[in-house]
């Protein structure tokens, strides 16, 4: 796995600000999930190949602090770090999003999800094709 | 088809409002949706069966005029009337938004959907079933 | 603050739902916004009166488990319960949502959120008369 | 006013798909947003500056037609063409979305938006500093 986090730039769009001209808090999950996306096709392991693959990706749990706000048209960037759980059945992301121009930290966070198989309806490791990728095995 | 249309309440939510403490305009064509969903439902055909008799409801068309906004914890209601083409394969929902304190018209438009068989991958003829229903001859 | 939780009713919409057919992670932080805001009305304090008195309500954390995915169409409930910390200045709220057909628990989390002077910058401890209704010394 | 369209691109997100593995269609019109708020920036004209100086552009119409779905992680193109009344008060901007593989129309439409004064509450013609960039007289 690489040492460096993933980086993922946005700019904040108007839907996304709230009455206060701040980004309403739950958007920032949803750039955790474009990140995330971002991060695993940089890896080598785009989300489509692993549905693809007969695996699905659920969310099992997630938190996130808010220590400042995102402004309408302030650019940010989504720090992410991804591992795999020893059992090789869970994907953590851990996320940082810094304001872009003084690198502020506005919101950190993290996002687990599980190798699923669908067909038999439960949590499965994953292949090793897919180990080796998530863990840098290169 | 009854003549009064079928009507909609919802108090606008905090994340549905924008920088200048009114509604995101997107966010009236979500509120269209549950309005048709509900519509239809009540007329006695729920999308769920639509959906489990083979048939999904593309939308193909839609427009909107944004008359005047909506605010933040204000009670609106969607009035929809639908109605289904002479060729049976379009249905069309005429939507009017209004303020529910002064009944205010701060949204008027449609959303054309048609029934659409996915096996075929084509637009198709509503089954009598439907027809029945959504023509009002119960 | 009354022992029973505040209860919220939904019917999953048609845009909730994601490629797998079941709701998307993120939306469900959604609901518990309109939860907690039907909450805080019912206990006699609706955020636009907090909103006029001066004060906001910014998200400073959440976290949210999920155990069984909600599916389109099934109606589920938000449980509430909403407690002030000791300082006044922190509500919390704690979730769970259960599919209401057989009250499966599907996800369980919280949100904590601040009183937040604007005109200052900085979180403040709510007033008297927030706190007793709050607390529900009445 | 340039004779070619600015040009978005976007990769579609898991989230913007619905049950049937398509995008859902109300997000077509967050992309229009985005992708106008890009062309004004372009053509020198960034939203925020129209802000800070004291006009807001409210929707005042929408339309759009469905052509072919976009499906999850497609590459699109949002082509936009934006043109000023002679009033000088009302913006339009038509739209085609493309998939940038092999330039299938997927979207058309257009949004008007209009030039208001939130002090006199009412729509107002673009100051000529304004009008110099979108009629292109540079």
């Amino acid at each position: 796995m690489p040492d460096a986090p993933h980086l993922y730039r946005h700019r904040v769009r108007f839907r996304e600000c709230d009455k206060m001209g701040v980004v309403y808090h739950v958007h920032y999950l949803d750039w955790f999930e474009v990140a995330r996306t971002e991060a695993l096709r940089d890896l080598g392991l785009p989300y489509k190949q692993i549905e693809e693959s007969g695996y699905i990706l659920p969310v099992t749990d997630l938190a996130a602090k808010f220590h400042q706000p995102a402004r309408y048209d302030d650019e940010i960037i989504v720090e992410t770090r991804v591992s795999i759980s020893k059992s090789a059945v869970r994907i953590t992301c851990e996320y940082v999003i810094r304001r872009e121009a003084d690198e502020l930290k506005l919101v950190t966070g993290h996002v687990t999800l599980c190798f699923f198989d669908p067909e038999r309806s439960r949590p499965v490791a994953a292949p090793d094709e897919f180990l080796r990728i998530l863990r840098g095995d290169r």
